[in-house]
């Protein structure tokens, strides 16, 4: 046997090694784009999507009378094979490419054909059987078969991301409840403010990731919009009456992703707003928790020479030369991240916005930044839960103290005294390091003990009650 | 009487002039930022929305008992004035200050105070009766009434905003149906792709308006959510039981602003994802409206050495050198403001990933960025519009003529030749500048004149059905 | 007299009211362009530079024979008036603007029109004495013009910053003299990790602004080639022989700015990348800057719950419901115009990145974006000197208390321990809350007291010597 | 022989399998680090840098006297393995973690010491003869160890980019070159203008890049300066006197590369400026190459309903569904790229803003953004060059007549006719479809035929002298 199959297309021939399973078209791909060296097979589920859309596709063509069954059959038989994580390897398509993800689906379309063609007893590249364009691709184009593909993986990326965001949430919950006694200073603007419990800040944390979940799952609906059927640029140029639909209720049924056709398909084909807004949504989840892990860095902070209130779990040694340090790395790595993510959001800001009349020729950069941005987001979220929010614990003696050694809980005797003497009461403490207590009751004799008591008890600290003369 | 009126606070005292109505902290403000020279007063609906939160506050007060009815009265009178838009010259702060709000909080405290105090007969400056503090801010902290007022004005910003969007959506539909049956060129990655009519091109652009007005008609519920009455850190120290209801009620009955309270105070009073939210949708649109606009200047491009499939209206000579030169000069300034958009975006999410801890200190400049970005994106909607897609002409027998001259209508033929003998023809055409039909009818004899009529009549071309041999 | 006169153009006719300078073109911007409501004239040093170019313009046509020398003279003194700052209500048109800065350039080539038709005894609009273009912008295009005043304006707003910057740069160094004895915690990771002294700190921040300082005069050379006399796109149509130098030479000997004539001036006139550099540039100095005012918050953090190493002057009451709260207003205040800088520096990237062909016709927003982020730059960095640096005192006493409390002094101990060894000594500290010297002498004898004296005596803590054994 | 050694660090033991040459802090962020999935060793030349690092350094200390010689000899040989590119698969850590580097250095110091524990004859773990940390981190810290192997990697990379782009740089001067007698229509606002040649315009592209080189080169110094020898914050605390100078002499003639030592070692332990500079600058040039490939698209749309003055080369076909269609995929994948590194611009933005006091902790986000930016960039320069620039071809007689047929061709007469005459033949023509030579020469008998020849001769169109009445 050969070791090399000739294969052409409308620029010429090529020699294709006869056990790859791809054709000419990859092999141009191949030899045209080397930018980041990561095969788009880096991504199961997007190959795993182009399966669904490829069975869908041929089991529509096959309604629709316009495709021979016994084809169709060795198409989907193929295309289980892809939709069961096989073959990946044959995917060797550089993650960005130029040509709108042509090369992708083109590499999708070799592939299957080559399988079907074996699975019917066969030669790989024996078109005339099982025609990459003429059958894989029939009644498709890459501008509608493309933009599934990804929308159909993308859903999964979301699902999975907010799997690892209920997880992360769960875990601040549990914090949340176990601190929830915890009485500790609350700070605005890193300066001292009135007390709180460190189990609010901690529910705090697990509420603002229970909205981003919300927001996650709304954004998840907008890209179940396909434009499957309108093949080149939105018209339906080439495919069968019908056909958009039906491909559509296949892709439904094969996935169980609640697909549905887009009802303007010329928008459809050109409009990135969906992969906007889920890059949107992403990097906003990504600023919130960046945010958290700013806190927590910032509570764990010291030990002698920080805040201290809480102690994460010490993970590593933190330093090469400086004897028991231990850094907060974990937050770290979800900062860094979180900034990851925001970068790769500009991305895809500028890439929708190069969009060009009846197509966004940068997808293939959009699916590579959303793609990577909700990996390492996910695996961020998982991290962080495990290996730092599980293992937090409460210097909650030192707490108190804080709270007890303040000058910001004479906020507490506004309502009492009026805000121009209890500014009076916190200027001497500022300027004397004097008690709020020794001032208020001790000397001014503005209170008695006993209000002073119902004020600053641990519960009403907590839980304020509006108490006034 | 005396120019000047002397006031204090715990820092110390300061000289006001007497006809001003803001005090003492205003003037502190005044000195300390100066950075963009525009003061607050140049968002008329923030410091509207500022007078129904203080309206709204002294009317919980007196409903809790805590706020003598008569001063109640008078600070409810004086907010009044600032919901009909009068002593707008008093709001002096710079529209980006330190402190998260206290200094444009401040502001208006001490303007409704000295109003109230004239009201009652009092003279400005004498807080023992209606005190800035004691009284206006009663029950509140800067940290719930700014980012209360801020998301008011945001509400009626994005309303404002959609409407300029469903006005640009119409002009674009209407232009969608009077083009209806002028056939083009689609294009794909800058290439010649199959037919389409400009109709639906525009069709499609009055599309993706429509769904950038869902997707702001939702970003806006998130900001209704409000921590009115969580005070400093949102464990509603000094407020009254029962008040956050209350005065939450209050604002949504006086402003018609469906307005809710936030369950989880804590996490309310320090999270700006809602910012966030509404930056990246209308982010979202600015990006969208940014590529109508270069595929408007795409498609008027020439006259003569350009596509010119349309003409834009002529709103003023284009050069100061080349007479009879015409550029689209309202797309242009829409491009650029989307850009400005797309950077305040990331100046939004920057301040809201530096928040620390009990509260957000950045949002001064959220709120500059997000208000200054929905009034230019207004104003480029309508000028949008009004000076440009309104008066758009269409070229059509040029645009007809693009389309048979065309190598692309060569894919109409992939069903009845299949995709290898169509691309021969196509590479035929490209080599020897033939059109399809002659080489196709009259030289291939590969279909016969009737069948070509079928397949490229005005209609088919238009509406494509899918026709096979 | 009539209230009125008629001017026109090639699209038409318009009345323009008789006392106004400009011009048809500029009243057909003003009913164009409604986007942001700021007018051009707010940069005044932008109508300066244009008064030079346009001066420098007529003396090269003077110079060339192409312009008669008494209408030259006219120009000249019109120009004049410009450079002085006059008439500056003149320039009306929005500062975003489409049309790549043609309403700018007519905007002042017809105001320079009339002031020189009235200084030789015309009326306004009788432009056949002196015409706005056959005139006052004879040999030139916008796009020469235009990019030529924005360079001169840049470079003198680039002065202008320096200026707050060397100021800035000597408030730290001064406070890193006069803290040059204080011992403290230096951190990293937010952990305590070895002593240093808070004047070294101090003086870092004096080196880093330095940096900026260099590299700023660096990027303000390279927007001082200019592109005078390509005209329309760099082919310099309808320039005399000889003029592109010559104006050049003009512009130079004007302004004290040391331009140069652009080499390849096609590249030159579409060209961006300098903005792109100096914006680059400017967020840099934005970033390093907001690093520090992060610092001094949280070193000034408490003051009894925080890090309160320092204090910064109290500029205002920090709460309108916490008595006695100050907060780090100014360095929040830059802190927030950072992140405006950094946003601007987006909207500069995708502008630059929009450019086509032969000009950017996006150098409006551009020009808008710098202007604003030097302004508010330089603004904020007066403001960080005057309201903030220059007022910090320390807190030493408990400076130092930190210091030796801290575990990080172990990591002295290496050289003559091992790594190891320390390690279990900062280990055992971690764990009881025992000192260092505790454990170190008192307990397991591991060094001398004499030792231990000399490795941490105050001046090898500051200055650290290496010791071995 | 065990399959396993056990290792202990300050947190406890844990079993490392016997062949790897890593030890227990590797392991232990092997453990806590799942991010990308993108392991150090994906950047050789950082293992690289850091094996010229550690050498230095093990040299600095035997000339301190501080490292006994056969154990600095046994390091220096085990970095040379490094150097050479050996035991690459040892560098497990992910790309970004947590800890400021801290895992890389360790996973360096580790596997150096047990190359050279097996060199000298021990087994691997017995660290008593060579430690990690005792020994091949002596006198340093991640601190400096990490930044300085990173700046080293950094320079290379930039190096390897200005290498792109002078070969990039060269094809489009050839392509001036070649095309510099192509007369065509300069176009500014896709209007239409005043002709040039199209070797003028791809002779700016070359132009454009080698400014872009020239401020790369400037980018490349500033990271020359390196912190070695200030240890854990700057104070050189545990480095013997003298080191600092020595271990920078030793990397400079080790690596040939021009480092220095920062004069304020506070300052450049903590301070990015330098990364944001290269990052800026990077981003410079990839925005600037954008803007061309989005003129190579430009100018090369069509075939028949586009601009279609320029073939690129035909690299595959462009379409699955349409026949002939060939897109231009490189210049594509060249947007994307560029889109890519802007955005992660924006992350190195942050990164190096979210530094705090004594160390940015970001400096892992930085390195992956940077490395990567670099290589896919210089990735797409080559494929730029290669598969695009190099086979460009004119279609002259097209872009002829795009000239002659054009109404900019009027600007010419500006000097003789006036603006205002030459704007009403512009006028007519447009309305009329009229030549301006029909109009200005036969009809109206502006000018002469010999007039006209002289002014339209090709010559005065590639490069127009100014000729009047």
């Amino acid at each position: 046997m050969n070791r090399f199959r000739t294969e052409h297309d409308f620029l010429g021939e090529k020699e294709i090694p006869n056990e790859v399973y791809y054709g000419i078209q990859t092999a141009r791909a191949l030899d045209n784009f080397h930018i980041t060296g990561i095969p788009v097979s880096k991504e199961p589920l997007f190959i795993q999507a182009f399966g669904y859309v490829k069975k869908a596709a041929a089991m529509a063509n096959r309604d629709c009378g316009v495709l021979a069954p016994e084809i169709a059959d060795a198409i989907c038989k193929a295309c289980d094979k892809l939709i069961a994580g096989e073959y990946l390897d044959q995917f060797v398509t550089d993650i960005i490419q130029g040509g709108a993800g042509t090369s992708v689906n083109m590499n999708v379309n070799e592939v299957v054909a080559n399988l079907a063609l074996e699975m019917l007893g066969h030669q790989k590249g024996e078109y005339q059987h099982v025609h990459p364009n003429n059958h894989v691709n029939f009644s498709q184009s890459t501008n509608d078969a493309y933009p599934t593909a990804f929308r159909l993986a993308l859903y999964r990326k979301i699902e999975h991301y907010v799997e690892s965001l209920e997880n992360l949430q769960q875990a601040f919950a549990k914090k949340g409840e176990e601190f929830k006694n915890v009485l500790k200073m609350g700070r605005t603007q890193l300066q001292d403010a009135v007390p709180m419990t460190l189990g609010a800040e901690f529910h705090g944390y697990a509420t603002t990731i229970k909205e981003d979940i919300l927001r996650l799952n709304e954004a998840k609906m907008l890209i179940c919009e396909v434009n499957m059927g309108a093949t080149a640029i939105g018209t339906s140029i080439n495919a069968p009456e019908g056909y958009p639909q039906i491909v559509t209720d296949h892709i439904r049924e094969l996935t169980g992703i609640p697909v549905t056709l887009a009802e303007d398909l010329i928008e459809a084909t050109c409009d990135t707003g969906a992969y906007v807004q889920v890059s949107g949504v992403l990097k906003r989840s990504a600023v919130k928790i960046s945010k958290i892990c700013n806190d927590l860095r910032l509570l764990s902070s010291g030990p002698r020479a920080g805040i201290n209130e809480i102690n994460l779990p010490r993970m590593q040694p933190g330093s090469s030369i400086m004897p028991g340090k231990v850094n907060p790395v974990i937050p770290e790595v979800v900062n860094q991240t979180a900034f990851y993510v925001i970068g790769n959001d500009m991305t895809v800001t500028m890439a929708a916005e190069a969009g060009q009349l009846q197509l966004n020729v940068m997808e293939p950069v959009i699916a590579f930044s959303l793609f990577s941005s909700f990996t390492y987001m996910s695996n961020a979220c998982y991290t962080l839960q495990e290996k730092c929010v599980d293992g937090i614990t409460a210097n909650e003696e030192l707490c108190k103290q804080m709270v007890m050694n303040s000058i910001g809980i004479v906020t507490a005797l506004n309502p009492i005294l009026g805000y121009e003497v209890a500014s009076s009461i916190a200027k001497e403490a500022l300027a004397t390091g004097k008690s709020i207590h020794e001032i208020t009751v001790l000397e001014r004799g503005l209170i008695t003990q006993a209000k002073w008591d119902e004020v600053f008890s641990i519960e009403n600290l907590i839980n304020p009650k509006f108490i006034n003369q």
